[in-house]
């Protein structure tokens, strides 16, 4: 029987030379201490509002709220209702989280070479000791193996976050959020520090579906009648104030395309008065977006918010799975983008302001090299966030830092962000990182590129510094 | 004196790593008794229905038909006329192949370091013996060895068959093919398993040259009057029904974008009605053929064919080539590509059916990572071919592996096919394959990325499994 | 204290593996004797038309005029002010030389993997004798080592092109210079081969700003009246002769897009004449270009110069630099580009003629494996240009190899040049070059891709023959 940590081993995932795997197990070793900044992600604040939280199932932690997983099992023809996930209309779907285990682990091969495969190994190995490698053999044991560890208290989201070694996570949040969670765990007696990030999509993009509802949401939180334009924009200038004071750090925003550009306010509240008639046109929206991406910048001159902005993903591509399961079912694919036309209104306008920093995340590798490494070796304001989603992988991560470094800098890099809403698998996707991070300085090391007291800094930076310091945290 | 066979060693293509070699080595021989599966490729039936076949000269069987190889030394400044190609016109070109050959031998170095080099290096020296490093020094007593080999009974299509250890063969044939060769193969007393496949482009594509010659055949081979779009139809779906009694497993279309849209009934008819007449425009055609792509997809999900499409290919771009000698002359160039929004509306329809396969193929490597594999890694009906044309190289495989798995799975792949009509070269291609796949997972194997029991699976898929499950071969 | 030759190890920058990097070093070595050529490139003929030419201080040389340096800074906040870069309005900016360079020093660590980086600290220890790797602390005494060698007689350019061997170096030059240099340098005592270049930008891009004083200088040079198209187009033809006589082998031209289309004469004329009004509009301007790429070809075909293109640069995105420094600084910032339909008309037109030769450059790595080495691989007029600007790195030198080779073949590519103005950098580019190509080649061989004997003949056609035969040099 193949036990995990036959190859889990300590070099794992570094290059077979046996020179570069010496400096990269050396350099992996000296980031031991350093704790996990997570500046963007998508875990629930619940989690560590309530002191007595608890995971579910080994179904429910690591199947059901999982598009990596299920889209995967999906596209080899097993039915979503047979991996329980709920349906839009509540209609029957399995139910016996043991049948569910079962049908994953006897597909475990799909995942072969894939990230999700990398992190669960690791996941089930590091957080919950499994030392098997799992199979439709002995699903059920290491489905009862995990089961008795969620059912510990060792396993609640506070006690992991200290085991984990994290120093801050950040969460995202719409801009109507309550952040009443936050709010709970500030005043708790727990001292983990679990920050809001203002994300406004549902409100700045008017093409929302149910985009009214939202705007009643922030007439509530805001206080402010959002009638026009102008009260619109005030409305999102007091969300962002309450979510400042609430240790918010930056703010998120996704968009089809990167397209920016003001409009003229009278352009503005013209489209904005169709918005709230409901009368929106493609058009509309597009130059809308464009136009508030503007306005955010702008925001971010004024309050220090740093502004992320996620690039290229075509959402809820497959409309029937839509339909029937609703959004983020692993039916985003991504298309190809383009930053230094679309980007140049911004850039003109905010790109040379000192105190600004823009962080962009996309899902269309050809722009690293050609677009973003280019642009942000130049504008002050602009970092490169860490590869994005799909790219969150260990090829991935090597063509980012193999297209991106030698124009942009490793210092117009933001670091990592682990972008989950899977928190046990958080330190699975940060000592991915830090060790393709470690190899890769290594290559750059015995390749006499740079020389070991620059690499130790480098990876350091990789690891800590940047997201820090580009974060502000 | 360069011997061939002491650079042709054992592990050659590898990675020079010494335990990621050794583990290649190992996964490579595993391979060893597989049998090759040919699931496409456009090898003339003729040579497998005339029992006494002959390829003719040396040059005739590696030179004048390949342009692979021809339009290299073309590059270079060698008129075609000088290398025996052809004329549209009938005009005088090179006879003399032992001159012809001699001139390839020549410039044999333009050759160095690419696929047609790899391949023929390999097939003189496996398939006709050849032992030196071809030259202009060696070129006619190399001439001489290879002629020799071909007078040979041995060197027979069917032989070769056997020593090639082919277990299945599929062909490429117009829609409007009496398949009267696999009919001959079929009723003959040999055993081999070569298999056609549907091709209609020239009837599909409104603005085929001479597409009202194609759509006279139509009506001959189908018995059915073609005089309105749902003639048209019906036969084609009698043509489809024929190739599938006649063994063929798949269908295989062209298309320049990957654009599908279907068109209403009136408005297909529209079109049709400007085609018979002559009178089709750009647009017509392009709309035709998005709407012909959904009617394709359709009869899949009813006939059970798969369905192959090669996308983004413009053809014939040297016009005075292809004046002069016509199509296939080495100057079809490859476009941008993209498929998230074009497919959008076939993957709609028929993407979710659990009885359709599409395998994609295409020229634009940006799409592996960015659109293919998302989209195979989600949609059941789709799977992503291998790196097809100029891609099915050492570099092209390696990128494509290192591209597609992590995102689609291995499992969301077809598989090998060879795509060629140089019959002798099939098993270097292959081999080529097999060497690229276990060097692949070999280095997945020593980065303890997958154990060494799922990395046996994992070639074993790459070379005989998946081609085989795809095709429903 | 870490001396720079420690990591300056003769193999340096090749591949860890032992077998590849002792393989890269004796093809490295066989290249040691051969001369530098130096096809393309922007150093000024001052240098050498003035024998006493000096570099000034080591900021002067370095950093003030080295957009790829000043960038790196200006992107992590240092104002150009501040690093002496002249303003446009003759403002005031920083003038104390050693505390620009203080301030470089400090920020050292943001090349870090960078060419430029690689560049520097080659160039510092090879021409300048620097033994210490510099930072904050060793800022001033490197200063002053730097400072006495610059002082001495042999740190002239005339000496140094000894020192360098080069062989051959062509400048650039606008099409109405007057080659006053180039002249004072032929005619002088010394030896070295300075060649111009013709490039017509200023006057064929009718957007150029202060378009009409081009022409006016272009009237003065050539002593034709333009008065219209067709006065132009003799204009021309009659700078394209004086450069010819005075050495010149190439014409350089700089696009946005690789759009070509030939207008007629009275459409031309037409454009022509709005431009001389001063009433050009954008779309003229793209038209323009796209008939003057095609005059210059044909130009080309009857006067022989080598027709060099650089397609895909955005020149001076951020507006706010560009109106207070000018061009130039780092602002460019690259674009997608496409070939194959752009480029159809002029190689249709020229691109099988036999005395015409066309190098393309571009900043879209996604061309290569799609559009230019397929074009490369037949058209024979149409060579590839080493890897440009961003690219011209060791792992965009890598990916050009890896991407272009297989299907173009190495002898549809141009060998290298080092596209600089800085000078005294030209070794260290070429190395840089060369060791990439060495560990390229040697990559091939332990893979048995080829053997030793074409190793040998590959990197030397890299480092020397194709750049001489390309060039007609």
């Amino acid at each position: 029987m193949t036990t995990v940590n036959r190859y889990l081993s300590e070099d794992r995932y570094f290059d077979p030379d046996h020179s570069q795997r010496k400096v990269a197990l050396e350099l992996y070793a000296s980031l031991d201490d350093l704790p996990l900044v997570c500046p963007h992600g998508h875990v629930d604040p619940r989690l560590f509002a309530d002191p007595n939280f608890s995971f579910g199932s080994p179904t429910e932690l690591l199947i059901i709220p999982d598009h990596y997983i299920f889209r995967m099992l999906y596209s080899q023809g097993i039915a979503l209702e047979d991996l329980g996930v709920p349906r839009a209309d509540g209609g029957p779907v399995e139910t016996d989280h043991r049948k569910i285990w079962q049908i994953f682990a006897e597909n475990i091969h799909l995942f072969r070479g894939t990230p999700s495969g990398i992190w669960l190994r690791d996941e089930l190995h590091s957080v919950f000791g499994v030392q098997e490698k799992l199979s439709g053999r002995n699903a059920q044991m290491i489905y009862d193996q995990i089961d008795a560890k969620l059912k510990s208290p060792d396993f609640g989201p506070r006690r992991l976050y200290e085991r984990f070694n994290i120093e801050v996570l950040c969460t995202t949040d719409t801009a109507t959020d309550t952040l009443e969670h936050h709010q709970a765990i500030h005043s708790s007696e727990w001292n983990g520090s679990i920050l809001p990030t203002f994300r406004p999509d549902n409100v700045v993009n008017i093409d929302t579906i149910n985009w009214i509802d939202h705007i009643a949401a922030l007439e509530e939180t805001s206080g402010v009648a959002v009638t026009d334009y102008g009260s619109f924009i005030e409305a999102l200038e007091n969300r962002r104030a309450f979510f400042l004071e609430n240790g918010a750090k930056a703010t998120d925003h996704a968009a089809l395309t990167a397209y920016t550009k003001r409009l003229g306010n009278a352009e503005a509240e013209t489209i904005f008065q169709r918005a709230l008639k409901g009368t929106t046109t493609g058009e509309d929206a597009y130059q809308f977006t464009g136009h508030m991406l503007m306005e955010m910048a702008r925001m971010s001159t004024e309050d220090g918010l740093v502004m992320q902005l996620h690039v290229g993903a075509y959402r809820n591509h497959n409309a029937i799975i839509f339909d029937q399961f609703g959004p983020d079912k692993g039916a985003d694919i991504p298309i190809a983008t383009e930053f230094t036309r679309s980007l140049q209104p911004l850039l003109f306008a905010y790109g040379n302001h000192p105190d600004f920093t823009l962080i962009l995340f996309n899902l269309d590798e050809t722009t690293y090299a050609r677009e973003l490494a280019p642009l942000a070796g130049h504008y002050p304001a602009l970092k490169i966030g860490p590869p994005w989603w799909f790219h969150d992988s260990l090829n991935g991560i090597n063509r980012y830092f193999d297209q991106v470094i030698e124009t942009a800098g490793l210092y117009n890099t933001a670091g990592f962000n682990d972008d989950t809403r899977a928190y046990p698998s958080i330190p699975a996707r940060h000592d991915v990182w830090r060790r393709a991070s470690a190899n890769w300085v290594a290559g750059l090391t015995v390749r006499g590129i740079v020389d070991e007291e620059d690499a130790y800094s480098m990876v350091r930076a990789l690891a800590y510094d940047l997201a820090k310091e580009t974060y502000n945290l």
